[in-house]
C-alpha cells in the first residue's frame, strides 16, 4: 500500500505540467525509497525521467513495489481541482485500479477526495549509463525557455556551442539568421543562482531540435536553474530540479549538422 | 417616462454579464417600485428572475409602467462603452422603441450618449410561488464557481449534499469520481462573511446539470457569497444580491438522481 | 554604411508594432538626417510615414543613403527577442542584402546578433505638401484608442465633430446610435498633458472608417498624446510623436458623408 504525503499541491501540479506535453501516460514506479518514472515521447526520439524521494513526503509509505499507471492529462484535470497550497496525499492499495488524491486546504475548511481510474501500460524500462560530459553548464531555465522560444521563429534546429567564454545558441532560416551569446558568469563573487556557470573539458557543439527543446521547458516553473550536459556524440541532457526531493531530466540525442 | 441614475456603471455590466450567457433577450419591466425581469433558457429548463429595487437607484422616476425589450448582448456591447467608474442614466419615453443611456465620466471631461433599440418580446410571466426550503447554505461565490467549474472535468452533473457537517459536491465519469466538501463553518467566532454557514430542518441529496450551474456563476462577480436553497424535489434557487440594491435568482430542477 | 545605437529596444519594438498592421513592406531610408519611411497601407487608401532623427541615436552614422527594404513581421519576429531594455545597434553595409541588429542586455551578459534579409521593394515616394489645417485636437491616445474600438460595435464609420467644447465621436448601425463628446479641458490650469485641448478657425466635420482608426491606434503605446489636424475636404492626419526623436504620422481621406 501506498501513501504519500506532500505539503503543497503546487508542486505536483508542475511536474505534471512538465511531464504531460511530451508524454501521454506511463508508470509511477512507487518503492521503499520513492517515486520514479522513466518514458519516452510517442515518436520514440526524446526520453524522459523522474525522481521523487521519498524523503521529500512527510509521511511517505510504501510496503512492496507498486506500479501506478497514470494518464498525465487526467492526473492533470483532477490536480486542477486543487488549491496551490492544498496539502495533497497520494494513496494507493497494492492491486488498486484507482489512484486515490486527497487535497486539504490549509485551513481545512474543504477537502476534496478524487479516484482516479488507473491503466494497464506496458513499460519497458531503458537503463540509461551514468555518463561523464565533456561539458555541463548552468543557466537560467527562463532565459533557456524564452531563447527556445524565440528562436523558433527562425528555424527548426537550434545549434548549442558551448565554450569558457558562454553558451552560444544559433538557428537560421528564411528570416534570416540569429545567435544569442550568454557570457560564464561564474567567476564574479555576486553571481546569483541563474548566473551561466559553466565547467567543461572541451568546448562542445552540438544541433538538437527546437521542436522538443519547446517541451522540455515546460518544466521551468519547477526550478530557477537548468543544468545541461553534452558531449559531441550522446544524447545530451537535461535537468530540473525539484527541490531537494528529485529531479525531471530530457535526454534528447544531436541531430547531425550540416554545414551550410 | 423612465429616468433611473447609478452611481456606478460596473454594477449594470456586472447584472447584464451574469444575465446574458443564459438569457438572450427579455423585457425589464418597469414600475415605480424600482425594475424587475424575469425568463426561461432557450431551452426552458432553467429560470432566472432580477430585481432592482427602486431605492438603489437616485434619483428613480416611473411615472406608469414600461416593458423594455433589451437585447442583452447588445446591450452588453452598449455598456462596454462605458467605464466601471461613471455615472449611468437610463431613460426611456412611455412609449419609446429606444433605451437611453448615458454615461458620464467622474470628472465629467466625457460624456457619452447611447440609443439602444428596443425589441417587441412576448414574455408570460409565470409566478413562482414562495417556497418553504428544507435546507439553505451560504457559501462563498469564488468558491462555488470554481467548485462547478472543476467538477465539470469528471461529468456532466453534480451531486449536492448538504448536511449539518457542510455540502458535498460529487460528480463522476470516465476520469474516475471526484467530493469536494465545504465544512461548514457558522459556528466559529471569527468566520468570514464567505464562509459556509448551513440552516436546515433535514439534509438534502440533488443531482444537479453542470451546464446551468457554470452558467449561473456567470454571476458571481456580483456578490462574494451565494445561498442555495434546497429542498428535495422542487426548483433549486441560487440567489445572488445585488449590494443592498436587489438580486439575481436561478431556479434549476433536479435530476432524477440514478443510483449507480 | 549605417550604425545606430538605440538605448532601449522597447522604442523600436513599439515603432513595428504600429507600422505592421497597416504596412507589410517598405523601405527605411537612412541618411545623413536620420531614418524615415513612408508607405501606403495594401488597399492604397490610407498613408503612413515615420521620422527617426539622428540625434535620437547615439551614436549614429551614415555615410550615404541607405534603403533597407524590410518585412515588418519578419522585423517583428526579431525584435520579440531583445529584452525590453536591451541596447540595440543597427548595422549595414553599403549594398548589403541583410540588416544587422544586435541587442545588449544592460548587465551584458547577454548578447544576441541577428542578420535580417532584406528585400527590394518598389517605393514612390509622394510628396506631402505642408497643410493649414482649420482643427487640431490633442487628446489622450488610449482614450481615441478606446472609443475607436468601442464605436467599432455600433457602424464601420464614425463622424468626428471638433467644436470649441470638444470633440465628439459618434457612430450608429443596427444596435441604435451613440456618441462620445470629450470636453474641451485646456482652459484648466491643472489639465494633465493628456487633457482634451483644441485649437480652431472654424469647426470641422469628417466622417472615418474605424477600420483604419483602429490600425492607427496601435500606435498609441509609443505616445500619451495623439494630435489630430482636420479640415473638411483633405485627408486627416493623426500623429503620434515618438520621445523627441520623432513621430509617426497616418493620413486618412475623409468619406462622403450621408446624410441621415
Amino acid at each position: 500500500m501506498l501513501e504519500a504525503r506532500l505539503p503543497q499541491a503546487a508542486l505536483l501540479k508542475k511536474i505534471v505540467e512538465a511531464l504531460k506535453e511530451m508524454v501521454n501516460e506511463s508508470n509511477f514506479d512507487c518503492g521503499d525509497s520513492g517515486i520514479s518514472m522513466q518514458a519516452m515521447d510517442s515518436a520514440h526520439i526524446a526520453m524522459c525521467s523522474l525522481l521523487l524521494r521519498s524523503e521529500g513526503f512527510e509521511p511517505y509509505r510504501c510496503d512492496r513495489v507498486i506500479s501506478l499507471g497514470l494518464s498525465f492529462s487526467s492526473l492533470s484535470k483532477v490536480l486542477k481541482c486543487a488549491g496551490n497550497d492544498d496539502v495533497v496525499t497520494l494513496k494507493a492499495e497494492d492491486d488498486a485500479d484507482t489512484l486515490g488524491l486527497m487535497f486539504e486546504s490549509p485551513k481545512e475548511e474543504r477537502v476534496s477526495q478524487f479516484d482516479l481510474k488507473l491503466m494497464d501500460i506496458d513499460s519497458d524500462h531503458v537503463s540509461i549509463p551514468d555518463q561523464e560530459y565533456d561539458c555541463t553548464v548552468h543557466l537560467s531555465s527562463a532565459e533557456f525557455a524564452r531563447i527556445c522560444r524565440d528562436l523558433s521563429t527562425f528555424g527548426a534546429s537550434v545549434v548549442l556551442d558551448a565554450t569558457k567564454e558562454g553558451i552560444k545558441f544559433s538557428a537560421s532560416g528564411e528570416l534570416g539568421r540569429g545567435g544569442i551569446l550568454l557570457k560564464q558568469q561564474g567567476s564574479v563573487d555576486d553571481s546569483s543562482p541563474t548566473s551561466t556557470r559553466i565547467e567543461m573539458r572541451e568546448p562542445v557543439s552540438v544541433t538538437l531540435s527546437l521542436k522538443y527543446l519547446n517541451i522540455f521547458t515546460k518544466a521551468a516553473p519547477l526550478s530557477e536553474v537548468v543544468t545541461i550536459n553534452m558531449s559531441s556524440e550522446i544524447p545530451v541532457l537535461f535537468q530540473f530540479s525539484i527541490g531537494d526531493i528529485g529531479h525531471i531530466r530530457f535526454y534528447l540525442a544531436p541531430q547531425i549538422q550540416e554545414d551550410d
